[in-house]
């Protein structure tokens, strides 16, 4: 045992974890679509660690950009104007939708969703927030109020005013619609339905992830996000777009949005925008809505806010993104490699159910009936329920790759980086693996 | 004007800011205790920034730290174990209390605040949280909640069940007490009713600044944590020490507590803990509530907790200041130097009505009258009412002086790393300042 482990084991409190029944893996190198553990064993990184890689590790760009802003300048306080914040801040907006000019800078994810929230309640004055049960959005109060999935119920009641509805999902319609163009117009009446419900002139805000990510890779029916735009505009209503998985390349475009044309009024970002390696997440602030806080004070802030560090590796990793391409290489790996490759999979195993996703953002529903679409395992299974789950995980990780593992779901969501060859690479271990797990399904 | 100015007007949302109507100064670099602008102006930071730059500007084992750590490996997800993240856990337990032996990292402050709350309403099956007026917790729903000051305002009711009381601050007594003794023990009366009337078995934490910071580096009488101690175990209650600001040698202490000795159950961190260099914060957690989690699964996690390149910068820095001896300079400077120069100043300008503190960690409460005690500016001022403070803040600036300001206060909370002479230096400047203030002040 190692003294990393060990010192782990004693002193490293673990995320959604419980505390004695986990082995972590210590990391300690990482290239490209590949970390290794301290034997020097070699993983394919099928999962950007939690999706945010999304420039591969390590990149040398990024590296030197860190290291120079380190010997230059470490950190200053918000209130300052820094020379790589500004930099940042240009970068971001001249990819966003037009009419989306500034950007507040925070840590992370969760922190984004915050005051992406607390803006769109000053904005209209009006409190409540709609958003969907498919979903993750951060563990901060409000944050993990408006997460749909499970990690939501130990944390339920503890922020106010927030309310869920069903987005579209047309593998496991919650409309009873038979077809993805229906299922879009279903979420719609259903998305209206509760407005009216609800109450229109009592809400702030509907967010929702672009592409509900950890939820399932629910890449939206066309007409979707228009729609609701348009009942954004109907009501009054701010429209929140959490980009922190979808966005900076993953979905192949810069922001998940652009595949729709869609213009939100607020984008939360965070994990791509500098690859996490550096904590930086944020909001992306329409004209309008940053007008409101011209005069008056904005009542949110945090002492990292714009970090010169982060705002330095968002800098090199968005300008290393553009220069070499890799956001639509993003967009080509998947329509060319990895989508083809899971349905080519998926046409020889019975446990895969539906092959779904664009970019490098791919999910594969398993299922032990492919008429019935039974999960492979129950919603939110743990122990012996979970065990062809937990085979899937160690049988890939044997292999030689980390896989990206949630309910009855395997997400394929390595780097925009990742190679033709690496994909095949990473394929050929999954065609493997769903042998051993085909004996599960009909 | 500056590209950078220019940029930062177009692009870049500002914390807690109205944001037509700031001005934000250009930093281009810092070293030790200086800061400077574009134009290579040097100011003297009395601010520590947001009061985290503890080992001071640019320390270079804290670069080569980050330099080294970017080169070998940036980023790692919470799942896995790493070298660099096990070691910074080890380095806090060690300096932390007896009993407290895990480490939940965070990326700031709020979220550490966040997460010790949920720790606490998890193992204690209670709700509410108490916590004191005059405080700042963080711009999350629960930390913003948490937090006293009138940042709360605007964003009241967001989160469930936190309620507040008073805390001793002597030289205002909310309990009509004459003595710093007798504010001790007043203050424990009032927060044993106040746990009384609320009802100590819906009671999940009481969470408290060490030292209140922004709300005005509130030391508490000598009894006083002691008391809460006492209260919280005789209630089933969790105390939870938030020192973000208080910690990592700013009161002259690696952790403020050991002033008086008392061991919390849950303490959060953040700025200190690696002078900011990159964003980090946590929780340090005792074994009781460790056990909670043993088997149960901790329902909080965040992308970058245990982010390596910000692991790597707490170590760099404990080890730092434990070499160079910067905790015990910190205490020594303060009580030697800055204590008995502020003290001085006191004595000829009677605007100064009383100097309060300890360690690097210091504030001035700014008079009208010294009999009546009067705040030079009423509470929560802007606009002519606060023209005083405005003044002090221009004319500070003006002679190269970056001074930190709040309400009727002005805090005196400059790196652990000062120098004698750097101290002598500001003091020189302020005495010109005081001098200019000494009109408003009878
Ligand atoms: C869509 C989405 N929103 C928000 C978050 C929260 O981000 P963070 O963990 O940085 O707080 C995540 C994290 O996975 C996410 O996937
Ligand atoms: C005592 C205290 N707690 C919490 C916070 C919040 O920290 P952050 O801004 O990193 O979220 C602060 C920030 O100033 C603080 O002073």
């Amino acid at each position: 045992m190692s003294r990393t482990y060990e010192l782990d084991r004693a002193h490293v409190f673990h995320s959604w974890s419980a505390q004695t029944l986990i082995k972590p893996m210590v990391i300690d190198g990482a290239k490209g679509s590949y970390v290794w553990d301290e034997e020097g064993t070699r993983y394919l990184d099928f999962t950007s660690q939690l999706v945010f890689t999304n420039i591969g590790h390590q990149h040398p760009k990024v590296v030197a950009a860190i290291q120079e802003q380190a010997a230059r300048l470490c950190t200053v306080a918000p209130a300052f104007a820094n020379d790589v914040r500004s930099e940042a801040a240009r970068l971001i907006v001249e990819r966003a939708p037009e009419g989306l000019n500034k950007v507040f800078f925070t840590n992370g994810g969760a922190d984004a969703n915050e005051n992406a929230v607390r803006m769109a309640r000053l904005h209209t004055g009006r409190r409540k927030v709609l958003t969907t049960y498919r979903s993750y959005h951060g563990n901060t109060a409000t944050a993990i109020q408006m997460t749909g999935d499970p990690r939501r119920w130990p944390n339920d009641g503890i922020a106010t005013d927030v309310h869920h509805f069903f987005g579209p999902y047309a593998y496991r319609s919650p409309f009873w619609s038979s077809s993805e163009e229906e299922e879009g117009v279903r979420a719609l009446e259903h998305l209206e339905a509760t407005i009216q419900l609800e109450g229109p002139s009592t809400i702030a805000a509907i967010v929702l992830e672009t592409i509900p990510g950890t939820a399932g890779i629910l890449v939206p029916p066309g007409s979707y996000l228009a729609g609701v735009r348009e009942l954004c505009d109907r009501y009054g209503i701010v429209f929140i777009a959490d980009e922190v998985m979808a966005g900076f390349g993953r979905a192949g475009e810069w922001f998940a949005v652009d595949h729709w044309g869609v213009t939100p009024d607020l984008i939360t970002f965070a994990k791509g925008v500098n690859s996490g390696y550096v904590p930086m997440g944020g909001v992306i602030i329409s004209d309008e809505i940053a007008a409101t806080f011209a005069e008056r004070p904005f009542p949110g802030g945090l002492t990292y806010s714009g970090h010169p560090l982060a705002a330095a590796a968002a800098v090199a990793t968005i300008n290393a993104m553009a220069d070499e391409g890799i956001v639509s290489h993003a967009a080509a790996v998947g329509e060319d490699v990895i989508g083809p490759g899971l349905r080519e999979l998926a046409s020889r195993h019975p446990v895969i159910g539906e092959v779904r996703g664009l970019g490098v953002f791919w999910a594969l529903d398993l299922v032990r009936d492919r008429s019935t679409r039974e999960p492979l395992v129950p919603f939110n299974a743990a122990g012996p329920d979970n065990a062809p789950m937990a085979e899937l995980l160690t049988e890939t990780k044997k292999r030689g790759l980390i896989p990206f593992v949630n309910m009855n779901r395997m997400h394929v969501v390595p780097p925009c980086t990742i190679s033709e060859g690496e994909v095949k690479e990473g394929l050929a271990i999954l065609d493997e693996v769903f042998t051993l797990l085909d004996r599960f399904a009909v």
